[in-house]
């Protein structure tokens, strides 16, 4: 089989990280018969200013009409507003109608206290929706509106999709895989207690398609998001799978990698039918750009959950090995772990552990 | 000074942290030269259920024209949608124009890696304006919506008063209290990498009240707030007053709470011109209630930080000072600490050191 990739670096270190996705999927095994093609696509705020487009249409309908999944880098987000400016990220999620933002977050197994949960954040609605406005009071004075919007189909597919992630994950536990997970269970974040129309409906729809009888082996429980993000640093073990609307899995995930040390190490992927991309959940990072010293494992881990969502498990599987055995080793890691190797360093010490 | 309260234990544990409230005001010492007297006031589920309002006008009409203050306990959140029934705490806060949750989130100094902060919650707008409606789409599916609102007025206010708070603490340490921190510094959180209008606003509003002469002192620096949870994490010890729009607010206080071991430890104030109400972060925990072992700590410092904004300064000092006496000695704690004495006996050994 072969697979086109799209390759968008996007700014700052997604120029240094996206190189290490691509050459880990070149070094594949050959006994895995995959082989790949790559596409360089622009997008971001260098292509913003280069051309006024964030997101040119050609990166949309190359990864339309020519891809099998792609890679995405970060972009630098301006440091004040920029008229026309607005994050591609977002536009290609909805554009592509990439439904889910699929985010594990998993120490290593001999980590003291390990913990392995994933985010599963709805990727397409809530405030992301961007329908803002901007009035005058009586007195002349300003005020902003944004829609918060929840849909019953955008939360019953993401949920679902929480679910079968359940399901997968013990399935791979069932054949053997060490865990800290007996069995499934699916964690319903919102804020109810406020918002009970929307996050009302979320959580209502969440339940239902969770109750659907494949899932009947998955337990469903629920946190108020606040009190998740108190959970998650007091018991993150407990967590297997997160589902959640966009904003709260946004800041949910950042929470979650700050509990296994660096966001240079999560990885995410952004589903959509038969097409998902990579994207590590760190930024473009300014400051350590051009140092060669970002750490690849973020973007390394996303290829694999790429290739997972594109149905090549066997080579992700070797990915995430590969990744783990460098972690566990920890004598190759990047400054953001505590260690001096550059990213060149760490990217070669995994490809050779392939 | 003869200072008039109202009590509103509402829910759950609320009944019993909310006594111990009362008792630690008419401990103090006489030599403050302070006298309170008491009302009992109603609200929450339980109030709902039996009178149809979560938040009868008598009790608001009461805080309005009787008294100087109040303590409000915790109200539970039915498990599902109750027709009528709405949060009586947020209503409250609108009512009051209590516009300002202020969240102090502190160690004890002898603790292995101290942090001192301060979240300084806007309380009357954002997603709280709770202005939703829900409506089919084409297929009959559902649609809900929720507006988000920022006005500058609400955002210029709540800003003034970080930096009101920032030098307030700065002269605190000045005065010779051990800090942690050298110099004042307000983190404005938002997220206006998405939401450039509404957030937008916010961050440029507070930018533009922390900019007048009077804050030349206070460094001003922004978040945005999904790495706002992952530097809260990684270095919360950076940090000293965090202003942020509600929504966000509420979550970064839980989030900060998780870092000193428990909400149980956690205080808050709602403030508005010249009223107080003093509210502990943690909710009514009916798996705990009627036990005896309730935390009282949260609301014992939120009585102090109800003084603060009432102008007693040396009264909140004397609470505090007997708080942390004795989490340092560490010898009668409850049990979300790791102790086994029940509230009765936390509350009592706290008495013994005003
Ligand atoms: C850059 C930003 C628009 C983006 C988001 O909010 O989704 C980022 O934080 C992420 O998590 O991918
Ligand atoms: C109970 C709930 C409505 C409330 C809020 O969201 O403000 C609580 O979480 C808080 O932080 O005081």
């Amino acid at each position: 089989r072969t697979l086109r990739i799209g390759l968008i670096p996007g700014d700052g270190i997604g120029k240094e990280v996206i190189p290490a996705g691509r050459r880990i999927l070149e070094a594949l095994p050959a006994s895995l018969k995959l082989k790949f093609e790559f596409v360089d696509l622009k997008a971001g705020f260098e292509t913003f200013e280069q051309t006024g487009a964030a997101l040119p249409d050609k990166t949309v309908e190359i990864l339309k009409n020519e891809c099998d999944g792609a890679l995405f880098g970060a972009v630098s987000s301006p440091s004040q507003a920029v008229k026309g400016y607005s994050s591609p990220i977002v536009a290609l999620r909805k554009r592509l109608d990439l439904y889910a933002n699929v985010r594990p977050v998993k120490s290593v197994m001999t980590a003291k206290n390990p913990i392995d949960m994933v985010i599963v954040r709805e990727n397409t609605e809530d405030l992301y929706v961007k329908e803002e406005k901007t009035y005058e009071a009586a007195d002349g004075s300003k005020i902003a509106e944004a829609i918060k919007r929840i849909s019953e189909k955008a939360s019953f597919r993401i949920a679902t999709m929480a679910g079968e992630i359940a399901l997968r994950r013990q399935n791979i536990r069932d054949g053997g895989a060490p865990s800290i997970h007996k069995s499934p269970m699916v964690t319903i974040t919102h804020k109810s207690n406020v918002l009970s129309q929307t996050d009302g409906l979320f959580r209502a729809t969440a339940r239902e398609a969770l109750a659907a009888s494949r899932f009947s082996s998955v337990g469903v429980e629920e946190q108020i998001v606040d009190s998740m993000v108190y959970k998650l640093f007091r018991q993150p073990e407990t967590y297997d799978v997160i589902v959640a609307p966009n904003l709260y899995g946004d800041i949910l995930s950042d929470g979650a990698a700050a509990l296994v040390g660096s966001l240079g190490l999560v990885p995410s992927a952004n589903v959509g039918e038969g097409f998902a991309i990579g994207e590590p959940c760190h930024g473009s990072a300014p400051d350590i750009m051009g140092k060669n010293i970002a750490n690849p494992i973020a973007t390394l881990r996303s290829v694999a959950l790429m290739l997972e969502f594109l149905n090549e498990e066997t080579a992700a599987a070797k990915i995430y090995a590969a990744v783990d055995g460098n972690l566990e080793e920890g004598k190759l890691l990047s400054p953001d772990l505590g260690g001096t190797a550059t990213t060149t360093e760490v990217v070669e010490d995994i490809l050779r552990r392939l």
